[in-house]
């Protein structure tokens, strides 16, 4: 134990780091996840503000000291606490640090005449136990809580320890962060410079693929660019630290541009941009309409293309074949087509898309027609097989055949195919796009 | 500081507990949300296996050892680990906890021919990196990965003390943890009764209007009965403690008849049931079809249907009418009807549900037309002003208004609009099954 000690005693020497302390048992009985800490962490690490360890502990106020005792003696210079700030007994993170520094709690008016402005707007009578929400230890600041009824606070119990804490309700939790608390850690000096990224996306490409493309990116320091999977597409983090955004752009974008020139087509957006949300930036700048006829996925691409607000400017509608005769009632698929060459083809995904155009008169069309899972397979067949017909302006007609992998669950392979299925259609916009303006150029 | 050391020796002499310990740089970056924190947390609790901390710490030997010195400071009698065994050189679990017990590491024959089999399933050589999974503290037991390459540990480094490492990928943790762990910690005596629950899912009731019939219920202790809010639904989970399954329906089983008893049609299925899935089983028992016709969720209805295996037996399709010319092309809305009443009205709604019908010949049909923001609203009709027509066999004919609220997002009224139109179809389907039971049996 005396080499323990060494040890334990070496770690108090290293720099001063911030802990993230979660106080409430529904984490201890695993009834919620902690993405309170994941947010925190998340910020802290875009704040360069170290941190090391993270606890969660349960309502009770000697097991909450005992974590303060543990992070101070690790060095901690920033406790962030989150979790027991509410009205209800078992609401003790507070008390806990007031004891903890041995200091008394008072009670704070502009906490007290916020709580009761908040209770009055919803024509409800504040009761006693709210009381308890305007208790801070003695010296210490309100972090207001725009949202719900319950502060945090900001607190310097001694010169070398500051102390923060959230409510557990996230969005409150964030609202706090970002309304105040950022800003405080800011002008302490943390943060000078923060970690700004933005997110490339693909579809089309697998990751080793990409990777193997833009190798020697990887090796840049700032900023630095990483690929990794997610939901399906490939994506690209280009990362640099700065003091703004606009800083942090001026590293970010040649880049980014360097990229988009080698990647060509298979880069759809960045950030926020969604394959949906890109379709529809291209439809309404063509003025042109879109109309779907799905079949496996069952009305998931239609969902795709409405999540998207003011889709309504092109998106008609279409029909949902899930059943062979609504191919033929509803789409004028015929019915050899079907039986020649079964409902999961290519043969018959063009003819629903030509028999889709010829009903909504959109300008664009996509049919999808495919095997989800988790049955109705054949050799031939697999699940994961998928055709799309794309039919558009100019005689455009043209099929797609995916293979999503018979591993694949029902739902992945819905989602792919969705997705998937509009990427096909952004790349003829997009060569649309490029035609329409060399043609302006050359005209 | 004399008293705190008093405060914290007298926490030693508190019962003994788990702790859980997750270790990776990536939870402190934020990167990743620690649910298999939660997972093992929810766990220990159908265990009854008291557990009071939780800790995150980074890749670092010297921290990991802090962070079990801390733990059997607090008089942990099991410890769990997750992350840090995979391959690489920051993956330092095992040799930290190896470290900390001055134990010397010992390649292990079963890991290193598993791994050599696993590999030469997938065609792949084993680098030398992949050697280091295969190390385990002498004297530990293997915990098998089923699934992965990197195995865990079952140790008992001294007689008072349990420890369990698992990988950081959530689906082999939890693999390791059904297979092996839970019987493990079994055999040692713990989890001779475990919680089980059941979850009644309820929709058309509110919270506070479903409770208020079932009050009494909330003072039973075994089993308790909880009510909860979950995805726009009312969800009540009975719990008891128990030797086994059989055992727990016995006391679960009374109190969920008596509760359907009282809420009747407002109870529509349990633990995985889904809206959606009821609604076919229901469909599938009366050999009847459907079709729908949607107009706000564009598509999300039908994804809702054919997430369900199998809905291919009832599910015939339908039309997105997104636009008003498809609700007149496709359905056959007339145009006076759309003006006079506007898109977004009861009598499109039953005229899209006519049409549609006509169209599939399906037994049932299903239209929604509302307004899901976030703009598009009116005076008279706000965000999340939703109609819902429903035609059926013998004239039903039936016509539903829903007030979401002009607070709610798109996406969640998009959600509440599909899964409420199908809840109004689950009760005509309830109500016909018992009115054919009935003839049945008077017959």
């Amino acid at each position: 134990m005396a080499d323990r000690q060494r040890e334990i005693n070496e770690l108090r020497i290293e720099k001063m780091t911030a802990e993230i302390i979660c106080v409430g048992t529904e984490l201890l009985l695993g009834e919620i996840t902690n993405s309170n800490a994941r947010y925190i962490a998340d910020q802290l690490a875009k704040l360069g503000i170290p941190h090391y360890h993270q606890s969660v502990v349960g309502d009770n106020i000697e097991r909450i000291g005992h974590v303060i005792d543990i992070a101070i003696d690790r060095r901690a210079e920033i406790l962030i606490f989150t979790g027991g700030l509410g009205p209800t007994p078992d609401d003790l993170t507070t008390v806990a640090i007031a004891n903890y520094f041995a200091t008394p709690l008072e009670e704070n008016e502009q906490i007290l005449s916020d709580i009761n402005k908040k209770f009055a707007e919803r024509s409800l009578v504040m009761t006693d136990n709210n009381r308890k929400q305007a208790l801070l230890p003695k010296g210490a600041q309100v972090l207001p809580n725009s949202i719900g009824t319950a502060p945090g606070m900001i607190w310097h119990p001694r010169s070398d320890l500051l102390l923060l804490t959230f409510p557990g309700v996230p969005s409150e939790m964030m609202a706090m962060w970002t309304q105040t608390a950022i800003l405080y850690l800011q002008s302490l000096g943390w943060g000078k410079e923060i970690i700004y990224s933005r997110v490339m996306r693909f579809l089309g490409i697998g990751e080793s693929n990409l990777a193997s493309k833009i190798t020697p990116l990887f090796e840049l320091t700032e900023p630095t660019v990483a690929p990794y999977v997610s939901k399906g597409e490939v994506r690209l983090r280009i990362s640099t630290k700065a003091t703004s955004r606009i800083a942090a752009n001026e590293l970010i974008e040649p880049i980014s541009e360097q990229i988009k020139t080698i990647t060509g087509l298979d880069y759809y957006g960045c950030d926020e941009d969604t394959i949906s949300s890109v379709v529809g930036e291209l439809l309404i700048e063509s003025k042109q309409t879109l109309s779907i006829a799905e079949s496996c996925t069952g009305g998931g691409l239609g969902k795709i293309i409405t999540d998207t607000p003011g889709s309504s400017f092109y998106f008609i509608g279409g029909v949902i074949a899930y059943a062979n005769e609504c191919k033929t009632s509803l789409l004028g698929v015929s019915r050899n087509t079907i039986e020649q060459f079964g409902a999961v083809s290519q043969q018959v995904a063009m003819e629903m898309a030509k028999g889709l155009v010829k009903k909504t008169n959109s300008d664009w069309g996509i049919s999808i027609t495919g095997i989800a899972g988790p049955s109705g397979e054949s050799f031939h067949k697999p699940i994961g097989l998928v055709y799309v017909g794309i039919v558009g302006p100019g005689e455009i007609f043209e099929g797609f055949e995916f293979k999503f992998g018979t591993n694949k669950d029902r739902e992945t392979i819905r989602y792919l195919s969705a997705n998937n299925a509009l990427d096909k259609l952004r790349r003829l916009l997009v060569k649309q796009k490029i035609k329409k303006e060399n043609t302006y150029i050359m005209g």
